[in-house]
C-alpha cells in the first residue's frame, strides 16, 4: 500500500500550532514581523508573495510587502534592505526572486542580515547548515524534512539519492539528510545512467524541473519519493517531475502534486520568521 | 598499469612556483604574511606548526608564530585574534587544533576574519562553497583537487565516493566535486554495505581515520584511490586508510602515504595564504 505524504494538511496542522504560539508569544511582547521585497511585476512573483502575505495574516505574524519598481538601482535596494535590517519590528526579511537583471541577485541576498534571512539562502546560514550548526534553513527543504519526520519514516543508514543540486533544494537538502545519517547521493544533469542510480534509494528526493521526468525505471521497490517538481502542462494541469501514475503503485510513500512539498515550504518561511523573532526577542 | 599520484613531487613543484610569484609579488610591494596561534603544548601540534613555518620560509611568505599558554582563557585568545585581524602585514590568520577544553574552537574559529580565513574553515567560507562562489576552501579538499588536476583525471560524470563525512574533509570534497560535475555519494560511519557502495566509485576518497580500512573488496578494478588517512602503526610506521598493498594493483591512480594528499595541504595553505594577500592589496 502506498501512502500519500499530504503536505496540505500537514502544512495546516502546523500552522495552526503556529497560529497558537504566536497568540502565547503576543502575551509576552512578541510580535513577528515579516517583510518581503517585491520588485517590479512579474506575475508568478505577485502570486506568491500574496500567498505568504495570506499565510502570515492567517498565523497572526504581521507583513509588510515593500512593493518596488523594476527600474529600481541596486544602490536603492540595498538601501531598503539595510533599512530593513535596522527595523526591529520585522524578524525576517525575504527579497522575492527573480530580480531584474540590472541588479545582482547574489549581492542583495548577501546584504540580508542573517539573523533576519528567512529563506536561508545568505552563505552565512549555508555555511552553518555545512557545520551541522543550527540555524535557518532553505524553506522546501526544511519542509520535506517535516514531511518525513512527521511520518516517521527512517533516515539512518538508508540510501538517499537528490536528483538536482541547485543551492536552494538539491544540496541542502543532501546536507540535511547526511545530519540524520542517511547515505546521501547527489545526481544532476551530468550524471551517467540516472534511472540505475536513482533505483538504489530508499529515499528519492526529485528537484530537477522536467514534467514526469521519474518514471518507473528510477524506483525501486518501496521507496519514498518525494517530488519538488511544479510544472505546468500544456492543458493547464500543475505536474510535479514525478510520473505519479507510474510511480506512485511502487512507492512506500509518495508526495503529489500539488498539495505536497509546495504548502511546507511555506509554512516552513512561517516557522522560521516565528524562531527569528523568538531569538532576537527573548 | 597503477600510477601513483605523488603529492611530494607536485608539492615541491607548486611551492617553487609560488616561490618565484612571491618575489615577483615583493616588486609591488605586496609581503604575503601567515599569523599561526598555537595554543599550549601539544606535541603533535608543535610538529605541524613548525612544517607550516618551514614551508611558509622556503616560499617568502613572512610568518608570525604566537605561542600562546595552554590556561589562556577563551576571551583573552579572542582578544589576540581580533587584533590579528586589525593587523595589515598579515593576509593569513590560522588557529592550530585542538584547543584546550575549556576554549569552544566553534566560538574562536568564527570569529577570524573571512578574508584571513587560510584554513578555509569558517561558515562564510564554507557557505560561499556551497553557493557555488570563488573562496578560501579548506585545504585538504584543495589538495586533492589539484592532485586530480595535475594528472588530468576525467571527473565529469563520474561516480565520485567519499567515505568519511567531516566538515573539514568530507563534505567540502563532495562540493568540490560536485562543481566539476562528478556525481557525489557521501558515506559515513552509517552507510550500510559500505564496500559495495565504494565499488561503484570511479573516484574513492578515503577519510575515515582507521587504518588500512579499504581493503580490495572496495575498489571497482580501474578506479582512482585519493587515501586522506594518516594512522601510525604499532611498529612506527605510517600508513594510510587504505590497504595500500592490496588495493593498489587494482587502480588506475592512487596516492601513497605517506606522500600522497599530506604535502599538499601545507601547500594549499600558502597558496591562500598569496591569494589573501593579493586580494586584499590589489
Amino acid at each position: 500500500m502506498t501512502e500519500i505524504l499530504n503536505g496540505k494538511i500537514l502544512a495546516e496542522q502546523l500552522q495552526e500550532q503556529m497560529r497558537r504560539e504566536v497568540e502565547d508569544l503576543r502575551e509576552i511582547n512578541i510580535h513577528p514581523g515579516l517583510a518581503v521585497i517585491l520588485v517590479g511585476e512579474d506575475a508568478a512573483s505577485q502570486v506568491y508573495v500574496r500567498n505568504k502575505e495570506r499565510a502570515a495574516q492567517k498565523i497572526g505574524i504581521h507583513s509588510l510587502v515593500l512593493r518596488l519598481p523594476a527600474t529600481i538601482s541596486q544602490a536603492e535596494l540595498l538601501t531598503e534592505i539595510e533599512r530593513l535590517n535596522a527595523d526591529k519590528n520585522f524578524h525576517g526579511i525575504l527579497v522575492q526572486l527573480p530580480l531584474p537583471k540590472h541588479i545582482n541577485e547574489e549581492v542583495i541576498l548577501d546584504a540580508i542580515d542573517p539573523k533576519k534571512d528567512v529563506d536561508g539562502f545568505h552563505p552565512m546560514n549555508l555555511g552553518n547548515l555545512f557545520v551541522g550548526k543550527k540555524t535557518m534553513v532553505p524553506c522546501t527543504p526544511a519542509g520535506i524534512m517535516e514531511m518525513l519526520k512527521s511520518a516517521n519514516i527512517e533516515l539512518a543508514g538508508k540510501n538517499a539519492v537528490i536528483i538536482g543540486r541547485s543551492n536552494i533544494v538539491g544540496k541542502p537538502m543532501a546536507h540535511l539528510l547526511l545530519a540524520e545519517n542517511a547515505t546521501v547521493t547527489i545526481t544532476h544533469s551530468k550524471t551517467k545512467n540516472l534511472a540505475e542510480v536513482a533505483s538504489q534509494a530508499d529515499i528519492l528526493v526529485v528537484t530537477i524541473g522536467r514534467a514526469a521526468f521519474v518514471t518507473k525505471d528510477f524506483i525501486k521497490e518501496g521507496a519514498v519519493v518525494v517530488d519538488v517538481g511544479i510544472n505546468r502542462r500544456e492543458d493547464g494541469k500543475l505536474i510535479g517531475d514525478v510520473d505519479y501514475q507510474a510511480v506512485a503503485p511502487l512507492c512506500s510513500y509518495i508526495t503529489p502534486v500539488p498539495g505536497g512539498v509546495g504548502p511546507m515550504t511555506i509554512t516552513m518561511l512561517m516557522k522560521q520568521t516565528i524562531e527569528a523573532a523568538k531569538r532576537m526577542e527573548q
